[in-house]
């Protein structure tokens, strides 16, 4: 096999993660057979699998990089431009990954590949947590708190939007959020 | 047929959905066969589906009754007392529930019928409003945008509980909830 040079190897696992995401989303994830895959993606099984172990694999690198896009957002942008971001995000692509939910609970090879994904994740969370605190919030709440309660948040209205309900007015939902979240007025 | 009293009625009514919702988290939706739901339930098709039109009726009647229960909670002995029976719900439904939301982007039957239970749960909505708004809340932002929210951190909790993520300090938690939606002290 011809060697090929590291940013060319980047450039082709962002080509597969962005092709697959487009299968995902509009098949599902049972209906994105290999053949369809490779159909989005432009490249065959060998060179596909040659950068992920399986199907579950290459599927949790997509909801990986999809969270770590949305999570760049959040601490590089603010929190309210993350709030635009999700009600304009693929409601498809979103409704697949809540589908996928099944199969972490009950299929055991999903289920390690998770495992390896969330481990992966977790190695960069003591970084995120600085960049969050970097930002002017309250004190008397641990800041890991304050992060899960800013990503439930989002996840909720992520879950509102695969749903079609009516969006709220996110300038008032991020008062509200702002309010919980912000530095205490001295009394 | 023998006429049956409503009281009978809405027992057996109660039968089929808590029999349906334990067949539907152990199988899925499509797991969840005729003959599976028939035997969960502990009745004929027959019986069944004199209740429920299709399947996807039951199923939305389940989720329905499901949402109901949970906003009862709420409503009644707050949400803080929600938040507790979230983290203790069962995943395996709550999956499930997930799983499904692809079907009301994909299936028509499946669109229309939940089209109608939206209809039912609008129509008692100004009433959760109403309770909503006897509690002690900040009057600056719209009541329906604080129930949203409210919501939005309930249903993000629900999903973090479904992948089975750490629960956070549900008191920290509430604590940040409450300041955001509480009274705001005078300046």
């Amino acid at each position: 096999m011809p060697k090929i040079s590291e940013e060319r190897k980047a450039e082709r696992r962002a080509q597969i993660v962005a092709g697959a995401r487009r299968c995902f989303a509009r098949e599902g994830y049972e209906g994105a057979t290999v053949a369809r895959l490779e159909h989005a993606i432009g490249l065959s099984r060998g060179a596909i699998f040659n950068y992920f172990e399986s199907k579950a694999d290459l599927f949790l690198a997509v909801v990986e990089e999809t969270s770590l896009e949305y999570t760049e957002i959040w601490l590089d942008r603010g929190f309210r431009v993350l709030l635009d971001e999700i009600v304009q995000a693929d409601a498809d692509w979103l409704a697949v990954q809540l589908e996928a939910i099944r199969h972490f609970r009950t299929d055991e090879e999903f289920k390690r590949s998770a495992e390896e994904h969330d481990r992966r994740l977790a190695e960069s969370r003591p970084q995120r947590l600085e960049r969050l605190g970097a930002q002017s919030l309250r004190d008397d709440v641990p800041l890991e708190t304050i992060g899960i309660f800013l990503g439930l948040v989002a996840n909720g209205l992520a879950l509102r939007v695969t749903v079609d309900d009516p969006v709220p007015d996110l300038d008032q939902l991020y008062e509200l959020v702002q309010t919980g979240v912000g530095p205490r007025s001295p009394r």
